[in-house]
């Protein structure tokens, strides 16, 4: 107990979340039961006992969740939300006839500052409803997924693109920097948004570029988010290209460390998951995404071993097609279980961790968020464990991540805020998504064949 | 126009349903847009466009569905109804010590016909709020079983289990045998449920009982349900044992033909692959379950294109931890792309197959269900393609595989009657539910560790 409290007036906060059960995803922290998390403004002040909590804090505010866990709110490590009105455009095909015929023709049509807000609002409302409150994005006009991002009251790291192909956005590398900074100029202030600088892929991006974006990164103090061994072919073409591989080709440049995250990393050596590991660098694992797009599984039982950080993403609605964090915790643990034919690997609770605060480690917010603890954001998140159709539950973490899905998230709380809850979102109107869906699919559809 | 209608009162029939969509999962049929089932009795007996529908039937029960796609009823090719109250009782855990300590601990203190209803209720509510309407199972007291579905109002094939080992429910071989006989006289005239023998795995059952079995399912004309290949272990074990792999033991007593249908067959080699399809057996795939208990992943690309017939499963709750064949189809796709590194193979509408048409194939069932056909069995699900966060819906058929979840099924009609509808059952009540999770988690809880 709490000695300050003894005969004194309970503490007026501004939130106080009950719970049957907390999960904190600190590592090898215990499952607590029957426990509130106190919050003031964004952040969470206290964690203790319900019973505790009932005569040291009141609030106006208090919400009881008898039949719930809380979790830190999802983070999505690797997205493209501006792809979000692309979800199943083209299925079943081979990934260069995936791009050059659908994808690249439908982004040619319709990508502009309106359309990526359009569609990355309709991103975070989908994400708000599965429980993730911050996600890693790497997308054109990253301005205008701030604008969606400012309106549905999330969070996110959106990535400064990057690539040498000229389209609406940007004519050249350069001018992709120096939009990506103007970007980065007009959140500064904004606690709610951070960036990366994003090459789009060592396929894309020259050795001249990556020279000036580790500069670049290291005067302003951010990370970089690039796309990396993905496919055999990627691999291939590189050798052919440069003589060596990319991630040999990178590290070359020296652009691995500690600030650097690699989506997907599905074709990696033992010599290269070694790499990533003495340089501290991070892997956004998009199981769904690999698996259909046919590129294939990711090491990441090794690389857990090997001690590098695995976090978990999406990737874009057009290859996953849902961004949903609990397929992919799931398919995360399932995988890596079923490819190293060992039940015991990447248990529930290691999903859990990858999907929170592995993430957050990645995008170096972990003093922020990413756990569940006094003094971080009050990024929470409220999973009802009790629908009949997922009964019994004797295990809440294992439950959450082998029995769950998305549609049992009841509560997102960002930053302290309620910003989804039950079907509705604080500041994003169902009308205003169907409009959306109604402006832009004719337009996508007509690029479709 | 179907002529015998021109200047006649519409038809009264028992229920017209009326799509967006409807897919039949008819090889290489056409989706069908703005169509009706049109359904007497059981039966489908019409299927026509929704406005000539309108002029030549009518019904007291009409449902309109103008955001939704009609299905034939999902077929869980692989389960045990009986194990649905031990969901997630020992998780991560090596195959040996979940059985060994956990699994069946449990079931020595609580498997009864008592226990074998409950859970079988319960399976068969979350399989019919998922659009599951029959289901190929494997368990004790397969009566128990019949008396759930009898409630339910479901589809079920039902093993008549064997094996050499004694427990609650049968002394040896020739004791579940007679037990098993009994079932299967007990529903006979049940137009509902179905029988296979179905003799546990090659590591549990004789040759003596093997051979016993063959001659008892050509004297019933029923077919044999097994597991087969599921494990390594059970492959250098019967090597160790009998000097051959499990498959090889099964051909050379005569078990393979047109009515043997293997759960599993995760570990198969070209030749063994060539071996099911030459004698036209079927194999029941269970994706999360293989994944889970690091048994790995069957090669279900090579399977299809050697025209094995492959159906899918979701196993028993305890190593899956759902009974929801949206992920199971989800994954199969999913799983064949990645394993083969191939993003044609699999296509939404052959994993729609696999849980439709296919299992009904290896149930010997596809005169009656399986396909949205005249003259079929109207189990029939409706799922909306609507909701906001899995918008826009471009292709249907692969909107359903890779964006939707068991939670947009809207309507689970099985033999002409709505068993059910957004959140309610006809002939189970949610307190039912709840009283059988209090009664019997508290005892398997105290076997759980």
């Amino acid at each position: 107990m709490n000695l300050k409290h003894l005969n004194q007036a309970p503490t007026e906060v501004d939130l106080i979340i009950e719970a049957r059960w907390l999960a904190t995803a600190v590592k090898n922290a215990p499952l607590l039961e029957h426990y509130s998390v106190i919050v003031q403004n964004d952040a969470i002040v206290d964690l203790l006992s319900t019973a505790l909590a009932r005569s040291q804090y009141t609030s106006a505010d208090t919400v009881s969740l008898d039949e719930h866990i809380l979790i830190p709110g999802l983070i999505n490590l690797h997205t493209h939300a501006g792809m979000n009105l692309m979800r199943g455009i083209a299925d079943d095909l081979p990934l260069m006839q995936w791009l050059n015929e659908h994808i690249w023709p439908a982004e040619r049509a319709v990508v502009s500052s309106d359309y990526v807000r359009d569609a990355s609002l309709h991103a975070c409302a989908e994400m708000l409803s599965g429980g993730t409150t911050c996600f890693n994005d790497m997308y054109f006009f990253p301005q205008a997924t701030a604008a969606a991002i400012n309106q549905a009251g999330m969070r996110a790291n959106l990535g400064l693109f990057v690539s040498e192909f000229a389209n609406s956005y940007a004519n050249d590398a350069d001018d992709y920097l120096q939009k990506g900074f103007e970007s980065h100029d007009s959140w500064r202030g904004n606690s709610m948004i951070s960036s990366s600088i994003a090459p789009h892929a060592p396929y894309t991006v020259s050795n001249r570029t990556f020279e000036k974006i580790i500069t670049y990164a290291e005067q302003l103090s951010i990370g970089i988010h690039t796309h990396l061994h993905e496919t055999r072919d990627e691999i291939s073409q590189s050798e052919t290209q440069y003589g060596v591989r990319p991630i040999q080709r990178l590290a070359a440049l020296g652009l691995l460390g500690p600030n650097f995250t690699a989506a997907h990393g599905v074709h990696l050596l033992p010599s290269e998951i070694d790499m990533l590991s003495g340089h501290g660098c991070h892997i956004a694992h998009c199981p769904s995404s690999n698996l259909k797009l046919g590129s294939g599984i990711a090491p990441i039982s090794s690389m857990l071993k090997n001690n590098v950080n695995v976090g978990i993403g999406t990737d874009g609605a057009a290859s996953n097609n849902r961004l949903d964090m609990f397929t992919e915790i799931r398919l995360a643990a399932l995988l890596a279980k079923g490819v190293s034919e060992d039940p015991t690997t990447v248990p529930a609770h290691q999903a859990l961790e990858m999907a929170t605060i592995n993430a957050a480690k990645s995008l170096g917010l972990d003093d922020k968020i990413g756990s569940i603890e006094i003094g971080k954001k009050a990024d929470v998140v409220a999973i009802k464990l009790s629908d009949i159709t997922i009964s019994p539950c004797y295990d809440p973490i294992s439950h959450l991540v082998y029995t769950c899905g998305r549609e049992h998230v009841t509560h997102t709380w960002v930053a302290g805020e309620l910003r989804y809850s039950n079907g509705l979102y604080a500041n994003i109107e169902p009308m205003e998504l169907k409009e959306i869906i109604q402006k832009w699919q004719p337009k996508l559809r007509q690029h479709k064949q």
